[in-house]
């Protein structure tokens, strides 16, 4: 018996006696507090720490991070809000494997460079901790695989802290294919279409207007660029694909067989370069394997089609490129329109969609929309944390799971396969080993989390 | 040498010599009068007849039909316009081959089930006469092949009718393309999204409330429907890809290399016809091979990518879904949006396109407006018979060739066979055998046609 089928088997039988996973519905009684760990309190992981200072009921006992000054940020935030001062661990890269072996702590958040992601993630799986991990999860197909090993080795949870599955209108649409109002689904179109030049290249000092990144660049620019030069593929899939992998049911009922991507010319990084830096600039040198918009299309098991786009290297407005479509109706982001079969007034004429956000707002966000307000960021991280601890809260399974974080991150690698080799199609592996056949929705049930 | 390297010497040969195939200067003064003929006078033939007797340079000598109430209708509008009554020709599917034939044609519009199309215009070609044929102009690569070869051939021209090519808003952002308004153009998407339901299926009297088609269909049930039984493509591609072709300067300096094409399950004419016809009407054991929404990629020469939707099953608004975008600004059809960096008032937020459609409004429509409108259907179809129109007059290569219509209309087949194999990606033949390098553009060059 090889180590996947033992796993397979054992985590089978597990399941059936309900010891691991863990399960939805609680053992014990909820906790009343939770101790968290940060590692990465960069710009993304101030902003969690953001939330977790917002609850009454975290406590964040430690910190790690190998930027002194995101320390020092982090520190003061913490101290500022009239908490105990947290643990750090700034030892260098590795040091967060100490931390995660601490007694006081129930989860870690971590907000890291995208090759960081599943190192730290299994770490704190494997010390007994609940993961969060920011998106995309994984960089590689193995690393995929290897979360939801360790998940069904372990039994601690994964969640992948995909924020934009929280945004009003996409829980609001979520709730409407549910109820079947756009009747059985056919399609759904979205992506990544931001315009994150000026974020891959900066100054070197904050994100104002220059032209350098890595060792030279201010935050992100000092790693996330260099995955600009090296890859070509859908770098950043989960904005786009959690939400509609929540219309479809994906892992749950449903699951994502195989996709083709195709990308075009790479041209924005190197333009802005040269706009902004000069013909003669040292940059101006650099080759970026990525295409500015690169195009993913998804064959469902169901028979949905699901179209992702990368587009960050353009000028363009902000868009997510939302479209859900079904047999009795259509909606999309781009111009906020919905037409029902049936329902709206006119035939064929599209209508605004507010009035039907509105009326389908989730549970969640009525019961919540004060606290994500106060909480600020547009409310959708509020709830992607408030998912987090609750799930730990009550010892239960966090409502987007490792079969997710591994799944909806893999796009990206097998969307670069598939570009490198003309566009042809590419397997998506069922991370469920089987078990979406009877899997069960475990996002957005309820008012709760 | 085998045929088609003959046919490709010596029409190089020919374009060397300037006899064939005709060039764009005219050679001759031009007509002053332009005899036509119609093969098709259905509804669609009939739309085309209507802008004939609209212009006083057209005499419309004969026309043809098989069915008999379509020739009725077309010869009453042709006498109540005060015009000459024309030869008929009825006398069974092959009849169109003696009209043909006649001293009295200087050009011939097909409008006639999709099968048709290139055996009409084949026999139009070699009678030596312009021909202009409806959207697609081929079902099958070896249809597309056998237009070009005939051209080659014969000489005689070929355009196809793709009216969507003038319209008023594409053709503002073909002018913007032009002028690098976009910067360098990186991606469009486009698409034929039009709920065909009751087109598809009616009550085989009108195109009123009904479940039949074929023999007991009405109009284009008669015929059309059966496409979707048979075939799972993108069956109708041109209305996208004709003004996105014009955009990238498709077989002019640029060309379509590959495409992979991906379709959803089949549910909505199913739907339809148990929905009004009941679960026990006949119909409602017919399967249709047609996926309601089918996706083409297609990767260009030069490094564009083009997104085509085919999406005419389910209730959905009319939309062709255009977006153009370069390396300097995106426009966007749905939701009638445009941003340009640089020019546009707000980093990063979309304006209306409005002012922009105005401002580069193409010469031809600013000419012709009146004219346009007066002749009905929204313009776009006095301007593509107006091309043919003047193509004949000046005895010149019309403005859209055989080329295009070769080109555009394999993108179905094609995309059918990419369906088949799982979506693997699909060579497109070079139709223009290599000349698509020196090829340079003869489409909405200036205000006359």
């Amino acid at each position: 018996m090889n180590r996947r089928d033992f796993i397979q088997k054992t985590s089978l039988a597990a399941t059936v006696t309900g010891i691991l996973p863990k399960v939805q519905a609680p053992t014990q009684k909820p906790a009343s507090r939770v101790r968290l760990g940060f590692i990465g309190v960069g710009l993304r992981g101030q902003s969690h720490l953001q939330q977790a200072l917002y609850r009454k009921d975290v406590d964040v006992t430690a910190i790690c991070d190998i930027d002194p000054s995101a320390v020092n940020t982090a520190r003061k935030m913490i101290t500022q809000a009239g908490k105990k001062e947290p643990a750090v661990y700034a030892k260098g890269p590795e040091d967060f494997a100490n931390m995660v072996k601490r007694d006081d702590l129930d989860g870690v958040i971590i907000a890291t460079p995208w090759e960081w992601h599943v190192p730290m993630t299994i770490a704190t799986m494997k010390a007994g901790k609940y993961a969060a991990v920011e998106v995309s999860a994984t960089v590689t197909l193995q690393e995929s695989w290897d979360l939801v090993d360790t998940f069904e080795q372990t039994g601690s949870h994964c969640m992948i802290l995909e924020n934009v599955c929280y945004r009003r209108d996409v829980m609001a649409i979520m709730n409407m294919v549910r109820q079947g109002i756009f009747g059985e689904m056919l399609y759904a179109h979205c992506g990544y279409q931001h315009d994150l030049r000026g974020i891959k290249l900066n100054n070197g000092k904050s994100n104002a207007l220059g032209v350098e990144f890595g060792e030279k660049g201010y935050s992100e620019a000092k790693w996330r660029t260099q995955h600009s030069v090296d890859r070509n593929g859908d770098i950043y899939p989960t904005h786009g694909l959690g939400p509609v992998a929540h219309w479809l049911d994906i892992n749950r009922g449903n699951r994502m067989m195989y996709l083709t991507s195709m990308s075009t010319k790479s041209r924005g990084l190197h333009k802005y370069i040269v706009d902004h830096g000069g013909q003669n600039h040292p940059n101006a040198k650099v080759k970026f394997a990525l295409g500015d918009i690169v195009t993913t299309n998804i064959q469902c098991h169901n028979g949905e089609n699901i179209v992702l786009v990368h587009d960050t290297n353009s000028p363009r407005p902000y868009s997510l490129g939302f479209r859900a479509q079904g047999t009795e109706g259509i909606w999309m982001n781009d111009g906020h329109t919905i037409y029902l079969e049936g329902i709206s007034p006119k035939e064929h004429i599209a209508e605004p969609d507010a009035a039907y956000l509105a009326k389908y707002d989730h549970p969640l966000w009525k019961k919540y929309e004060k606290e994500a307000e106060n909480a600020g960021h547009g409310g959708i991280d509020y709830f992607i944390f408030r998912g987090f601890v609750e799930a730990i809260k009550n010892k239960v399974a966090p409502p987007i799971d490792v079969y997710d974080a591994a799944a909806w991150s893999a796009v990206s690698p097998l969307s670069e396969l598939s570009i490198s080799r003309g566009s042809s199609p590419v397997e998506i592996p069922d991370f469920t080993r089987g078990k979406w056949r009877s899997n069960k929705r475990i996002f957005g049930l309820n008012d709760e989390y």
